[in-house]
């Protein structure tokens, strides 16, 4: 999801590896059999992306379907309204969020782009597998106290049983495999436990649902231009949709420290390493060579350096954006389209739902 | 709903008598405008439905109905797996509620019937409402907490979260009274909570939802044939499809005291009064003629007379009943039909709901 949050406690637990492990092979199987994997990702429409999605998610969505594995992206819409009480911006946002999936290579034949608030099937959902968890479970992930504790909001019964709405995106497309942080990792584990209760609960002639492995991205996380975390409110993110001018001004913009020499350094040189991340990321090199390279020529060598190379690396993606935004009714049509077949798949699972419990009038 | 549990605390708080003095003043206007109210109620699809539902709210809708009021009736599938792991039946109490309605004298063209889990528009006002309450508030309603402990089943996250999907029910269709007992004072307080934060967080032209009213019976809780609650585990209650043979045998069966006068006195004599209590309902007499009445005979005579006055009461319904019965068919389409139009409805409402979000793309 766009804005992640760090849950409380960082060190590498036992759960981890052994969910790191697992992902590891889920990832060899999926390599030799792409097509029989669906997987489901999404976003939260909060604002435009940036470089730290684009190596986080998005480019490894684009790779996973041009494997052929099967793509589904959730745009979250209602999830914006978890932790805060207004919707400002939502269609912008959004259609935004559609527009960059598609400059980055997002094929809407092969991948599947909708909303929340576009299909009721999916979202009816909750309902049944809201019954399948306790309070006490819901109260008990790390995640939601973590994220209620940083958006300094009062914890929402939406906050509180979102983790559940994702068991809802997962699962109406049959997903088997999701690309997470982390953090996210108690969500998929929800998720299994809803799988697994509804096909014990009301065991038809085969599960209605698969039990889907999470997939644990090796991406380090990629910090802001000034070495914080990447955020809206702290102006350190390059999106992929500014223009060059926009990304060189703050470039240039960005802090940097007293010492003339450029080295990698993240610990005691944050600032300077996060540019010589950022320009590693996008050119393909080692941190280390890009400082070795530019050395005693200074923050503002680098930072030409920086410029010059994310520019470079985000032109192809900026021009197909400013292409596909001529048309925003074809960005909108690829939206509605995949809303319908949405609700189309969600439909059929709902009816697989209903037969299992017997409700079919 | 059909399971009603007793919140905590039975004393008649001020809230109460502010409530009753409210629900007074609506009935009044409603008497002079009946056409200016939309009306919803529903049963939790758990059984067959027997007297005590009959006089306690069937019979009103079929006056509501009667007077012109749009009444609308959500058979609540969903809310069976609020504290139970099963939905076994379900398909069967569903359609038994139907004819039940039918032979009361609901009128599919002028009441609309409908299940949850068939009108996924109306579920889906769920997100958003979930986002308008606290997790504090969903945890302060004493009915819930009343009907888990009552349910003996751990909380679940859809028991916890089922005043709000009343909330959807009510307000989907615009609903502007709803007829409840006491202890749902606090879900339609929520409801109204929820009808305005919503249009005040989102303002349009007009406010999306109403704030409904609550109108609290005057009808006495029908206490089962024993003196206790009418329970479908204690076997004390009456049933609308019963036979007349079935019914007489129940009555024969009920306990009754070893005093042979008859006398009407509830708190000293609770069996032979809940008996006295249920003929002077089905004949429309005073309980106490009807032991004046009898006098000497003792319960014989007194079981007799019941049997007589019940069967003869629901003979007309019976006879409506048994003949629906022999065309299912018709019996689902109604259903289906009632599904349909509420999707329809939900439709609409959920369209007023995404553009005052922001969410129409």
């Amino acid at each position: 999801m766009q804005e992640e949050v760090t849950a409380a406690g960082n060190e590498i637990s036992d759960s981890f590896r052994a969910a790191k492990h697992r992902s590891d092979q889920v990832l060899a199987e999926l390599d030799k059999n792409p097509s029989r994997y669906t997987m489901l990702t999404g976003d939260r429409p909060t604002g435009r992306l940036h470089l730290g999605h684009y190596f986080g998610s998005i480019r490894e969505r684009v790779q996973m379907q041009n494997r052929g594995v099967h793509t589904n992206i959730v745009i979250a819409d209602y999830q914006v309204i978890t932790d805060r009480d207004t919707t400002e911006h939502i269609r912008d946002n959004v259609l935004n969020l559609v527009l960059d999936y598609l400059a980055a290579g997002i094929d809407p034949k092969k991948t599947m782009i909708f909303t929340h608030s576009s299909t009721p099937a999916e979202n009816q959902l909750l309902l049944p597998f809201l019954s399948l968890v306790t309070e006490a479970e819901l109260h008990r992930n790390p995640t939601v106290k973590a994220e209620m504790e940083a958006s300094g909001h009062t914890l929402t019964g939406l906050l509180l049983t979102y983790p559940v709405h994702q068991a809802c995106d997962i699962l109406f497309c049959k997903a088997n495999v999701v690309p997470i942080g982390k953090d996210n990792l108690p969500h998929v584990e929800l998720t299994r436990t809803i799988a697994r209760r509804f096909d014990e609960r009301y065991p038809g002639q085969a599960p209605v649902f698969p039990e889907p492995d999470a997939i644990l991205s090796d991406t380090p996380e990629i910090p802001g231009l000034d070495g914080r975390k990447m955020s809206k409110s702290y102006g350190n993110s390059i999106m992929l949709g500014a223009t060059a001018e926009e990304t060189a001004k703050l470039i240039r913009k960005s802090p940097t420290d007293s010492e003339r020499r450029i080295t990698f350094d993240p610990v005691n040189r944050p600032q300077v390493s996060a540019l010589l991340t950022t320009a590693g990321l996008v050119t393909d090199r080692r941190p280390e060579d890009i400082a070795e390279e530019i050395g005693d020529a200074g923050s503002g060598a680098l930072k030409a350096y920086v410029t010059k190379s994310v520019n470079e690396f985000l032109a192809p993606h900026r021009e197909r954006r400013a292409e596909l935004a001529k048309d925003m009714d074809t960005v909108r049509d690829i939206l509605v389209e995949g809303n319908k077949r949405a609700n189309q798949i969600a439909e059929e699972t709902l009816d697989q739902v209903r037969s299992a419990m017997g409700m079919r009038y």
